[in-house]
């Protein structure tokens, strides 16, 4: 799987709606159909593979993650989930095991949001969480729509994207934070997912030729910007806590050495388990922006794009992972996540957990991300257990 | 000629060396062959039209700028010398008029720069300033490199881009600032041109998730890329004098909204009539920017792109403009030019001067720069009667 999409460095680019995401789907989907899953695409893409249950009526137990990466992203961050569920299910099957509830796989489409923003719209919208059409009409940065995308791809289904009962979730995922590494674990069980902030900013500035333009008198947008992006760099200084804020992104127009930028956009990306924290920090990240804006004469526009409040898991199902992985042998720690994750949505449609195996020196979305093949194998064992104590529950 | 690479806000847009540089170049032959000059182009894609004169043998009156323009740039910017030495030798052939001295009209190749820095490199490796092959391995933003799309578009030409014996060289130029039209002035006559120095800042940091790596030990290449950007913009304060300075241009990677920035390009620019105040301004940034760059643990690789001395032009040649302003009874002022022009390297090699005309609004390098069409008249007015006495000396 990682071939499809490979950097030269080592890691994987395969954004979301792109032909190597199609590539890589198609793969999915035929090794879906090598199990002989019933496979299912929805109206947003994500892919289902449904293995029968001794009691098929029952509510299934569902685990998976996402086929998407980041631009130059991993190997790991996603895939691990998809494949290490695919290996579950192998496994269940070629020890001829018949569950009581069915199982299924998932695949959701658009975990990363970094082509198009916001994040994890496929889990979004079969929670009802996200209005479907909304998430269609979304743009790239080359002004691609999400929907034309889809389409053009062939995974825009027919089945409605809508929830239905679905008796336990897990996703197994590398950490992608240093925590395990330094405490020496090899299993986390998140007892939850950190809220998310996401603002889209938009500043006007007045172009000129730098030569002839006096200092006095300009309106620079990308000075401007530089002092928003160190007020987002201090926030969480200011702030206490556990909060973390980010500037990943920024456009620059016209982008020309000589010439007064005029347009700018940047992103800001705030997090904590605290939601009453991050909404503090916001607020008070707002007024400072706009106090720039207006002190520099660069109108600005703000859009808050995305919001997630903390998502608890299910306290029952996260004591499970981790009384696996004690079974197992296997290391194990009660931890927070600090990335969101298709099991945030998940959480709000049925109890869920996440299997998390530590990312070597906590690097991840970078082509050098790496987990060792012995703690990838601790994961999935964990998650075979637990699949198997929920899909046998009544 | 303004409908060639014309912008749906009113500009122009014809960067060098693309298609519609080439459709410009070839309508500006066209016309040059038109007016039955004898047409030369050299390595650099430089395009000399001359008219013969009565003593054939003297060194000849060269006039003329440049066609290509800013990424969405104006339509004036440039071409107006173009075609303000186009329009002075058509009248000189309307009226029979035959000059002792030849006279020669020139299209210099990449003045601004913004495709392929630096700037005004047709002049410059005409006037024996900058080395050719060094010019012709240039990349642009794509990986293009000069040399290429010179020979791409068709105007690598034969001829070795070498000077030869000037006797003057004016150039017709909008002022691109704000001071003829604050001073209620219609003609400027520089003095000179101010110094110029372009960097290329190139910074490293380390990509990670945003959630889940902590603030503490994150090495934030844009956070770093803000601060130094604030340097900037504070440095004519701190300095004093005439000085400008911009960073007008920034690549931001992997420039995804929930990594760590990893990677960062920005570019600067500082202008002064001060040599020296310019180079001390210069030697304090760097010591800034060295200083950022180790408490936030980002590498930083300084290039230094581009440096020309403040040009002081011709007395007399700025004189005669004057004088020609005066005769017409054109309201004329002595000044500074705060932008790099040809002119600059064809001081090194002949008197020169420049004309130049109000910017409306001190606007320049965007789609809504203007000139009144009175006052781009009066410039070629100048022009002619600057030429026609240089043309008649001995």
């Amino acid at each position: 799987m990682a071939k499809i999409g490979a950097t030269s460095a080592g890691g994987v680019e395969r954004l979301t709606l792109t032909d190597t995401d199609k590539q890589a789907r198609d793969l999915f989907v035929k090794w879906l159909e090598r199990l002989d899953l019933e496979v299912r695409i929805d109206e947003m893409g994500n892919i289902f593979g449904k293995r029968v249950g001794k009691n098929d009526a029952l509510a299934p137990v569902m685990s998976g993650s996402h086929i998407d990466s980041q631009p130059k992203g991993g190997r790991f961050d996603g895939i691990l989930g998809v494949m290490g569920s695919l290996e579950v299910l192998q496994t269940i099957d070629e020890n001829n095991i018949k569950t009581m509830r069915p199982l299924v796989i998932v695949n959701w489409t658009n975990e990363e949001g970094s082509r198009f923003a916001p994040a994890m719209v496929g889990s979004g919208v079969w929670a009802s969480a996200l209005e479907r059409d909304w998430v269609y009409s979304r743009i790239d940065r080359n002004g691609y729509l999400f929907v034309d995308e889809l389409e053009r791809i062939g995974y825009r289904g027919s089945v409605p994207a809508r929830k239905w009962p679905v008796h336990a979730y897990y996703e197994y995922h590398i950490e992608q934070g240093p925590v395990l590494e330094r405490e020496g674990m090899v299993v986390g069980a998140p007892k939850g997912i950190v809220c998310l902030h996401w603002y889209d900013i938009y500043l006007r500035g007045e172009a000129n030729q730098v030569g002839p333009t006096p200092m006095a008198g300009r309106h620079d947008a990308l000075c401007a910007a530089a002092e928003m992006i160190l007020k987002v760099n201090i926030l969480p200084e200011k702030t206490g806590g556990d909060l973390v804020a980010t500037v990943g992104e920024i456009q620059n127009y016209p982008n020309s050495r000589n010439i007064i930028p005029d347009k700018i956009h940047f992103t800001v990306d705030i997090r904590s388990w605290d939601d009453r924290l991050a909404q503090q920090a916001w607020n008070s990240l707002r007024n400072s922006f706009e106090e720039i804006a207006d002190r520099r004469g660069c109108p600005i526009r703000i859009e808050e794009t995305w919001r997630v409040a903390h998502s608890r898991f299910d306290a029952q199902l996260v004591q499970r992972v981790l009384d696996a992985a004690q079974d197992l042998g296997y290391p194990a720690l009660r931890m927070v996540s600090g990335a969101g994750h298709d099991a945030s949505y998940m959480n709000q449609v049925a109890p869920t957990a996440m299997i998390f195996v530590p990312s070597i020196g906590g690097r991840s979305h970078v082509e050098v991300e790496n987990t060792l093949w012995t703690d990838c194998e601790a994961g999935a064992n964990v998650l075979l257990r637990s699949i198997l104590k929920s899909a046998a529950e009544a």
